[in-house]
């Protein structure tokens, strides 16, 4: 295709997508139709693309994962396929892309050693910023599948209780509008092959049954979490809205980016020990209306995903095709490269009604290069009105 | 049906479950086959029973769910339907039964005050028991929807990391099988009629969406939950299982239950407040290998699950058919009323391999008898070999 190599989105990258009637993958700056184009040429894959939905290619399993890739980069690649293929390329910016796979369970890790220690330090001052589990084990939770959106979704800015206090000190809640509304950059993992009950994912097994990874906002509102949250977790403060990228971009598109994480060099009990590195390379970008706020380097995330997931798993818990996983807020050490904008402004500011937040990634790509992994964007609209208390 | 009159399952009560080829619903000591009875009978609802599943039902509605009733009802007690329907008639006890409906969102609640202050008081001693928040909103948290099981599921002893100190006092983590595997003994709410995104459900508005109740164990390792739970709550400690009754008692089987909850004497926040009370006396039973440990009194919930869902959704989560929210452990103040082995033996004492644990639940019925809304039962299996870590 014209103009995809050394363009964003070469050979080397192919990420997948849904549009309203079709399965679509990205090269260069036009998508290919893989719905109509692996029917036309007979494709043995057809029916991994006969509805508008990743759902079918997710639970194929690695060696179809590999082999549909292998294909698309043949045709994409032997300009014999050319005259049969071009009828199938629409231009990549016209397109209208939806929640991309049915979300089974959605998990949100806390994998960043900046982020939980800011977050540490802001919540509990005075103590320890990290737990002492903190370096043994991922922490993590389980978030709402059903609020999980497709990047350009608007976000309502929710209602809820927040903490005040009355005239003797004593604490009272409130209900109003979040006025602590914010981001948190992060990477999701999305699983494609599940297992059984009492199955375990070895940190070897990790490629067996991810199949790629997407850019996550988990809007965070931090009144109604700091009020709600003890002693059992993030409720209400986060379960209004979670928004992914559209795009899904493949494992085997990530090769140049593998690197060991942090935790490699900590004494780890076995399962969560790594023979194959699976820390990433990533960079993100944080914008709000424009203005770029932040780089957070995916690189320094203490736990892979490899791990991420081999914890998940660790307790028998099965997997089913279409989980998700996030990283958790991706922060490094600067300023310049934290996740939310409580770390950036310790807690003096947040989002406003209007404000248009974008979350990009990019890992190397060939011969000095960047791949565009996808962005997630969404608006925040005012809370609805009345804006007090809903009748009792 | 003869014998209906007077027994644990009377005409007032119908429950639905999903055998493996059918809808059908429990009377007397009889199930009757809906999927086969609505076709044959031309009933205008057969659509609703055509797959071996609820999740039709689910979605068609209050109006639906009303009319099904009615209809049941009418050919059950009105003679001249008994030719047509004998033949769709099965002995209960013979029946094969399924998880009734695909399971959404699971959230679980901790809306006991004995419960939370008996938990309070072991995991924390010299603090206050119940945390400031608790009196103020149902406390919550999102469970693992892909792990919910039908009774009779045999459940794996899970692995994972729990607290152990090394010779400086300093915490570490071990891995190993949980020895402190526990139930939650907890009723569970099966949402019907999803929302838009932003949309909240008023108290009043509960019926609307909510189908009716299961019976829940919410299986818990509380050596894994300890260790891992700080800061944002539980996660492998339950995720392994949760355990639901096939039986799925429609809200209409309660209306004798119907009781102000304890919370209605508290100052609320206007969003919580019942004019028309949900609070429910159902009584728990709770056997360990045929033993009766408790009798844990749903009556004493200081939450109605009309305000759980009202709280759930004020912050614009949307719901979807399916979505299931669990009462959190049922505990009463005395020893033989708690839904915990945590809370029974103080610590000392919890699950063995083997054990098979039954949680049965009832309601005041017709004429001094109690209806009986079904139980869920689950034997513990030895955790799978090797004990040690796995391969690292």
């Amino acid at each position: 295709v014209d103009g995809a190599d050394g363009s964003e989105r070469p050979l080397e990258l192919l990420p997948y997508a849904v549009s309203d009637d079709a399965v679509v993958v990205a090269i260069g700056e036009h998508c290919l139709d893989l719905t109509a184009a692996s029917a036309a040429v007979g494709s043995a894959h057809a029916p991994l693309f006969a509805t508008a939905s990743l759902d079918r290619l997710l639970a194929a399993g690695r060696p179809a994962w590999d082999a549909v890739r292998a294909e698309i980069s043949d045709w994409l690649s032997d300009p014999s396929w050319q005259a049969r293929l071009e009828p199938h390329l629409r231009p990549l910016h016209r397109q209208r892309l939806r929640l991309p796979f049915t979300v089974a369970d959605y998990v949100d890790f806390y994998a960043s050693e900046a982020h939980a220690t800011n977050l540490g330090r802001l919540l509990r001052p005075g103590s320890p910023p990290l737990m002492p589990n903190w370096r043994h084990l991922p922490v993590g939770y389980h978030g709402r599948s059903g609020t999980v959106v497709v990047s350009g979704t608007d976000i309502r800015r929710p209602f809820g209780q927040r903490r005040a206090t009355d005239a003797d000190d004593a604490p009272r809640p409130e209900f109003a509008a979040s006025d602590r509304l914010d981001i948190e950059a992060e990477i999701g993992f999305v699983v494609g092959v599940g297992t059984q009950p009492g199955e375990r994912v070895s940190v070897d097994a990790f490629t067996e049954h991810v199949f790629g990874l997407v850019v996550v906002n988990d809007w965070s509102a931090r009144d109604i979490q700091a009020w709600e949250a003890a002693p059992l977790g993030p409720f209400l403060g986060k379960s209004f809205a979670t928004s992914i990228s559209p795009w899904v971009v493949p494992l085997a598109a990530l090769a140049r980016a593998r690197q060991a994480a942090p935790s490699a060099a900590a004494a780890l009990l076995p399962y969560l020990v790594e023979q194959e590195p699976w820390g990433l390379d990533l960079t993100l970008e944080v914008r709000v209306n424009g203005a770029v706020l932040s780089r957070p380097p995916f690189a320094q995330m203490y736990w892979s995903p490899a791990q991420l997931l081999a914890h998940l798993t660790v307790n028998g818990a099965r997997l089913r095709p279409g989980d998700l996983y996030a990283s958790g807020t991706v922060s490094g050490w600067r300023d310049d490269e934290v996740g939310s904008l409580f770390e950036l402004y310790r807690g003096q500011r947040f989002l406003a009604d209007g404000d248009c937040v974008e979350i990009s990634a990019s890992a190397a790509g060939p011969a000095a290069t960047r791949l565009d992994l996808g962005s997630v964007a969404g608006t925040v609209l005012p809370a609805l009105s009345p804006a007090a208390e809903p009748p009792g």
